[in-house]
């Protein structure tokens, strides 16, 4: 914590600060300048810089950032990859999930993992337990959705990601998912964080639609710091003023979570922007810009799809835009499964 | 919902779209204007606009709002007035709920009380489980604090509100508290919301700091939907681009939201400015605009608060701001508890 | 200028920031904490704090604020009170502006000088040059409505106040009105500024929809840097994620202005909401939270003014607005015109 | 516009309504449904929501979007190209502008339009009068400034783009620029856009940094109504809650220009990020996302720079910016000046 004395700040009201700080823990460097006197607090636990802030003769109090410890890259210089059995995040490959919203049948499940897996993504997504914000809009199939997820997933050789809302969803979604993924909404839930912290799968953790970088690191701190080494960060549109789109992806915060943290971080357009003809152009930007994955909604038939259907990509806009990240991947020294995989099971 | 046309659009375009409003259930009646072909679609469930605005021909779709039923003030016109005992809020009384941020020991909760009685809060608030952004920051005393909080409420005859953060507490906090307070980061845990629509006390509902008023009207739908008729809601700040403050406290919430809603509505000028000498400023302001009452952190010796020190009144202050606020109620036919009251127990 | 150095920086890394910040012209103050090392830099001009930040071994730069000078309460401790006339704005009474959004005729504008005046509104408001988002909306009456303006505001004994769009319209504008308005839109424009600063007559500022306190402090200072003095700030909303609302009225701005800065603050809640029944509420709240005046926008016609006609109140609102407010004045130690003045001229 | 009725508004309270959108000029259709009935008006003329939405009965009124007309895919569904000698703007090829953020000297000059040449730009860009928001920064060498981009721009052969601040130097500007450039800040400076739309050179336009796509384009709308058909827009970043990023690209917008509009946008990253090591990630995303080019800037010793030399690339950045952005453009069926072109005149 640096504090700022006013200019007109006397000496009394100078050592009334230091002796409140050093009450506070604090070891206080001063620095008396010509115009005013600065001075600068270090220690052990985080003192309220709003109750120095009301002193009097402080000028300003700046906050040195980066509460977060585990997260920073100070704590851990090289970056982190998270791999599950041949699937690495964060390494040379830029990795693709990609599925339906919700699970709502086993067919749709099965036709949207079968093409998702021969354009080259190489886990899938789909949802069981669905955050509505409507109490009136469909609620998912639960565990039977997560089943079906499962299945289809194992058919097609991939990972699979699915949300987890609450602690009590925890132990179901254990048994069926590769990845526990904490959504926009719960990314502060931190009774949800705390838990997740003593799984052992990796957490995909969105960033809240307001939430700045700082706090995001933040709840990966909750994960991190139970002893869950594997998060991956996922920014997927934050809240602006501007109403044209539906949210407004973020996509600084890429190059700016790289330098901050060595923890992965993959972008999801589907949701920031609401409408699959914009899903396209923000993934191949995504990728341009540094991310280390994507994570895309698609299904077969999206014109009937029970939730989020006018951001699901057709499989044939998902096959075209994976040959446009496959140009763009070596620019930046990635690639995308340069070979559409041989899938595997389901009517082999 | 609203349909709007291109100009240019062709026959089988609008047919087109009307088939496909009819084919999700709808009821379509179709203008037909000089320049353009409007389509009103009406029908139960909710439709993807999303959908339809990809449909060849379409300029744009227009959502009629308030997708909220039970909150609304169609459904019920008369304003709600939520009673606890001899309180009531969102009649004539501007009712004041104050204490502080945490319990932390018997002393400090006692002292609180006291204060903000004698000066005329009639409901004690104090968290006994803190929802802290960092993971090594104070996270409250648990039942312990409960405990102390409806001691102290007794004694002064207040009633008392603590926060509630996860349905594993619901139980407990059921116990103690006469009110439930879920938190502005809470303000989209559905599974939460859910869970407080089967409880039989008042909840007191905040803003999130990024929730549209519609947002927050719709969580306010999952507890009624549940069957709990009795939600207050409580505007603590938004968040914008500006940086002085610590979140923009949106006032202009409150004609807003009595013109959509029969809820009453409090502020809590508190969290929105995070400095003590700005709360007495927003909370008159707030009375003036109209809310139903206040949530202010009192703290009998802010600077050694274990959280919230900076924003928490000491009761000096709170005594000035009550007298100032008694003034200002009646401006806008109301009164704030007229005479300091008696107090009850506690070493009487 | 603060450097909070990495906690593993180098001792040639800080050697160099610290030669580096000397080239600029800085004198710098070093903190060795057992953790970090932190630089204080203090002297003229402004070095580009970016710069330093991406030197090796710096984790984080943090600006000392208040780059304005002659808008610092730090410069000047007492308030600033602008006088026209026996008109004092930033004195203790609260002085209400008001009149029409746009001049239309001299009828309209005749009956709503009259209406304000007889409820105690001391300035008259009008726009003759109207900046519109569309080029084809209604652009002003241009010097016939700065006449009829003036005429109207000589009828009543009012001081008048409109707004200029342009260095080009200083002239005219100068020969009419008492107050120059520079709109939110201009808060920036930094040539018409500084060519204000040239003028003897008082300058209205408004904050631009996504300017911060910071931001609109500093176009205040090129104001004052010029010589002209007499700067009143006014708030109109900024702008948010809110869509229920036109913009977000900061109230918070008035008591944190006030901190910062010597110079008087109003506020408009028409502009800010958009709609005459919210402006009630919040023209009550700005005075409750210490606002220095207001600007309100008043019709005897509003339903069929050719601009802003759905925010302009009319005139038994604003009478009774105007005896809500000199109930809450007293609250805050302030006075509104408490008795309706006897008007002038015109027909008498 | 189309107005929505209440559940429970009375025939009466419907006719008024008709009757009042009659008065204002509008074409009335009216659809009655089971719940509602909803009222679609057309007709010439921008009446006035809010005097709708005041009426009783109404429970909302829905705007139709797009009062620009010029400016809209609508009225003109082919792209614009905006040609300058040989350079094509929103053709097959990805326009780089780039060169230094102010005129500081003749070298300066010079060596920053060698280098970003010889990389393939072909438009230098330069400020000659800086827009700064404190009185007390560099404000630009004026027209000296200007002299020497146009002659570094002769000797390196490229076209000229320069910022007018207002409608006071726009003749200089002319004489030696090929592109006006309008800053963020005067987007809606109408006074300025106005008189632009007569003159015959291509405008820049930039988004407002709280300026809405529909705003922008209304913007635009000024220009092109006056007779001038050449307009580029160009994203800048917007303001939003998070401060780590000094703005938010918003690269969203453009697909979301791309449909709405027939104008080219390019995308100017350095002022979005207002650090270099963050400029190529986002330059990349740019043209990944659609964009037709980029305005970025660059100096060849920009750590001394008087103005944005946090911002500016070195030319060995930036040459390998190019070289990516190559491997990227043909993703999307673009070009970037595939080979370096040969430099012409000065010294050779």
């Amino acid at each position: 914590m640096v504090v700022v004395m006013e200019e007109r700040a006397t000496e009394s009201q100078i050592e009334q600060v230091v002796a409140r700080l050093v009450e506070m823990g604090m070891d206080v460097h001063r620095s008396t300048g010509v115009t005013r006197t600065v001075l600068g607090a270090v220690g052990q636990g985080q003192p309220d810089a709003g109750l120095i802030e009301m002193l009097d003769g402080v000028h300003e109090v700046l906050r040195i950032s980066e509460p977060y410890k585990l997260a920073s890259r100070t704590f851990k210089p090289d970056d982190t990859t998270v791999t599950i059995g041949e699937v690495r995040i964060g390494g040379d490959e830029v990795i693709v999930m990609a599925g339906p919203c919700s699970a709502e049948n086993e067919s749709q499940v099965r036709s949207a993992a079968a093409a998702v897996r021969r354009a080259g993504a190489k886990i899938f997504r789909g949802g069981a337990f669905k955050p509505r914000s409507s109490p009136y809009s469909f609620q998912g199939l639960g565990e039977e959705g997560l089943r079906l997820l499962r299945d289809a997933s194992n058919a097609e050789n991939m990972k699979l990601v699915s949300e987890v809302m609450d602690i009590s969803q925890i132990e179901v979604i254990d048994k069926y998912c590769d990845i526990f993924q904490v959504g926009a909404r719960n990314m502060q839930n931190f009774t949800l964080l705390r838990e997740l912290g003593h799984v052992r799968k990796p957490v995909l953790l969105k960033r809240g639609i307001s939430a700045t970088i700082e706090e995001w690191l933040l709840s990966a701190e909750y994960v991190l710091s139970g002893g869950n080494t594997e998060v991956i960060l996922c920014e997927r549109g934050i809240r602006t003023f501007e109403t044209a789109t539906r949210n407004t992806l973020d996509l600084s915060a890429i190059p700016f979570v790289k330098k901050l943290s060595h923890l992965p971080i993959v972008v999801d357009p589907s949701h920031a922007t609401g409408r699959r003809d914009k899903v396209a152009p923000m993934a191949r930007a995504a990728v341009a810009a540094g991310a280390d994955g994507l994570l895309i909604e698609v299904h077969c038939d999206p014109d009937h799809a029970l939730s989020d259907g006018a951001q699901s990509m057709f499989p044939s806009q998902f096959d075209r835009l994976m040959a446009e990240l496959r140009i763009i991947a070596p620019a930046i020294g990635r690639s995308i499964c340069l070979e559409p995989v041989a899938r595997r099971g389901w009517g082999s």
